[in-house]
């Protein structure tokens, strides 16, 4: 491996709060036949990294801090020469040099159920336990499951002849966390068995094809165009706020459906004009109507759009108890709260007689996103205008380069909420 | 009208606990076209029943109690002679003289989303707002949208030759309210995307086909056989939980799956004992493992059968926070709590950090039975050994005459609990 016994630039968090230090460090090396070593092309910083940094996350261990990153192969271990039959694929197919994001969290991918997020061997990159990817090289241990190769060809779909559309790096980082992120709560939404009625016109239960049930005869009742408006809220307009509502509207577009309302909600009104920015560039949605409101208004916008029954979903991204309640408030009986924030209250806003007298279905949790990439690339690639950096629809504020008074300057712009998302470009090596 | 002018018996409750009284009232008369007027043939007494009756329900006006009943039609308003297009099918179709089930409230069924449970024009039956069925005839309002008629011909599925079964009257009335409960815990689990990945056997998400979502080449992966185990607990084995247990293993068994396993969990052993009565009524159960077992021994049956990760889905029918909290335990990452008990604690038993970090899903509330009633009326028949009064593995224990000193005994046993489900027949007039 061409990398050994050399020395690369990483940012090291210490206990201390706010205390990083820009440091050489030994290039990692393989420690596991299953590892892979990649060279990083650019890092992503995350609001999320920020929380130990603030001191909120209490550690003893300086490490290497990030998880988002594009890079490219430069080091695969011995599982990658001699995969055994019924390996993940990449064990058999990934190569030095092949270009590659990874999920946040590393995955074994053996079992394939696709809980990625949750597997017994996920370990968090840029942690105590695994060095992360603010850095030139970066270890990724369960690489055949844990990686994600970006098809270098023209028609990365495969079947379809596509335009020529080149992916920039920098959007690429977005697959890391925030795109699968935002499109896993528009997804949890979409495909819940309360919302079938709409796109199937079938009464509930519409049993799924994958359970073979019995519906007696005589019962097939169709739901008719005007009560098969579906309504959605969108809680949260951040980054992956953003990104739920750009795949809400990617999916039913691709439903065929165009009878729906979308209800973006955030209280800061810039995030508010962002959104507006990138509903701009998405384009007209035939028939849907979408409209970007404070807290106040969600209420009342919400129960106009759906006749006064509420919202069949909300999307909850901002992870505290005041969204909870604004989408318990939102929501119509027997509607559904996707909630993907970081919840951290001891106490749950809701209480069991609340959920059960308007039927309520809560899905909670992180993002499996290695299990969510193949659905997000294609949304990526066919909308670099909207997933890059700068302009007024772009997610990503700037790219900086990895030097020691980059990083630190874009630390504390982020912490104090003068910047939004920045990459660091590392220097070749 | 035949029963017009006439008074009949019915029981009615008195805002002081315990106090019922059997009085003779008018029968009931059509108020609104939509109106159908039922002589009863047997009215259920429900542990609901005894909320108000032990006066933990506080109300100023006497009615009358129940709320599962079998009948026939005796009345029908107007809007059954001159059905307008576009409404339940009933209004056109319904007669004098047809036996009907009703489920425990009434819904409007206009719009045929199908979620009966919550319609703005929900009435409880047996409740101040409306007279209920421990009387001999009852008004039910919304009829059209609200009732189920029983097939009174041989092939009740109309569409493939079925064994000549007569369903007894006393199985009908578990339409009502427990056996659709117990099918609508077992459907949500059962329906749930997260459990997809073993019946479609593939890699989560598996995309439901209403939604003709995109899926990029190279990543339909296949989710192995060994993978692809499906383990469900059952807390709480009283009749609702019973039923549960029964639509568990019938949907499992109408979808080919044999690699599964079930945890029933009761505290009570007399339970314990009731619901291996009904297993061994069922029968095998080719591939799938059952187990009874007490609170203490759920989480390590769990783990066993479950290679260590726990159950895909729990059916929570306790309704309190430690039936929430073993629900809790007892789930994998990723795993579905269908929960259809009454909760009534101010407090919820898990806060969002729990809930993220396992990446939970809740579904909650109250049956819509109106729109279950289809799904259970062949497995009623199938198993009139079980739906049936007496012997070990019957739902019902008794049926008495409705008359004054029976019914306020009836009440008194079963609120001591010194009986199991009651049913009252009614005297023909």
């Amino acid at each position: 491996m061409a990398a050994q016994n050399k020395t690369m630039s990483a940012l090291k968090l210490y206990p201390d709060p706010l205390e990083l230090r820009f440091e050489s460090v030994p290039v990692p090396e393989i420690t596991h036949p299953d590892d892979a070593i990649v060279k990083v092309l650019l890092a992503g910083l995350c609001g999320s990294d920020l929380h130990a940094y603030r001191g909120l996350e209490p550690f003893d261990t300086p490490y290497t801090t990030g998880h988002e990153l594009v890079g490219i192969v430069v080091g695969l271990g011995e599982s990658f020469r001699n995969a055994a039959a019924g390996r993940p694929e990449l064990y058999s197919t990934l190569k030095v040099g092949d270009k590659v994001v990874s999920p946040f969290t590393s995955s074994c991918g053996e079992c394939r159920i696709g809980f990625t997020a949750r597997c017994d061997h996920s370990l968090l990159f840029g942690s105590p336990r695994l060095p992360g990817a603010q850095a030139q090289y970066i270890r990724v241990p369960h690489a055949g499951g844990t990686l994600f190769r970006i098809p270098q060809d023209d028609n990365i779909l495969g079947s379809e002849p596509v335009a020529r559309i080149r992916t920039s790096d920098a959007s690429l980082i977005l697959l890391a966390d925030i795109l699968p992120t935002g499109y896993f709560a528009a997804l949890q939404a979409i495909q819940h068995p309360n919302l079938a009625y709409a796109f199937a016109r079938k009464t509930f239960p519409v049993i799924p094809s994958f359970v073979n049930a019995f519906v007696t005869g005589g019962e097939s009742v169709k739901v008719q165009e005007s009560d098969a408006k579906l309504v959605f809220a969108v809680v949260g307009l951040g980054p992956v706020g953003l990104c739920a509502l750009i795949s809400l509207v990617e999916l039913l577009g691709l439903s065929g459906t165009s009878n729906f309302a979308i209800v973006a909600v955030d209280p800061n009104g810039a995030r508010r004009t962002k959104a507006e920015e990138i509903l701009s560039a998405l384009g007209s949605t035939p028939g849907g109507v979408i409209r970007v409101v404070s807290l106040e208004d969600a209420p009342g916008v919400s129960k106009d759009l759906s006749g006064g029954l509420g919202c069949d979903a909300v999307l909850e991204i901002v992870g505290n108890n005041s969204a909870l309640q604004l989408a318990y408030e939102l929501i119509r009986p027997f509607g559904v709260i996707s909630s993907v924030g970081v919840h951290t209250h001891p106490q749950f806003p809701l209480n069991g007689d609340a959920l059960y007298s308007k039927n309520v279905s809560l899905a909670f949790g992180r993002c499996p996103v290695r299990s969510i990439f193949p659905y997000c690339i294609e949304l990526l690639m066919s909308r670099q205008d909207i997933f890059s950096v700068g302009g007024a629809a772009g997610l990503i504020e700037k790219i900086v380069p990895f030097d020691e008074d980059s990083v630190k300057e874009a630390y504390r712009m982020f912490n104090e909420g003068k910047c939004g998302k920045v990459l660091f470009r590392m220097a070749s090596d």
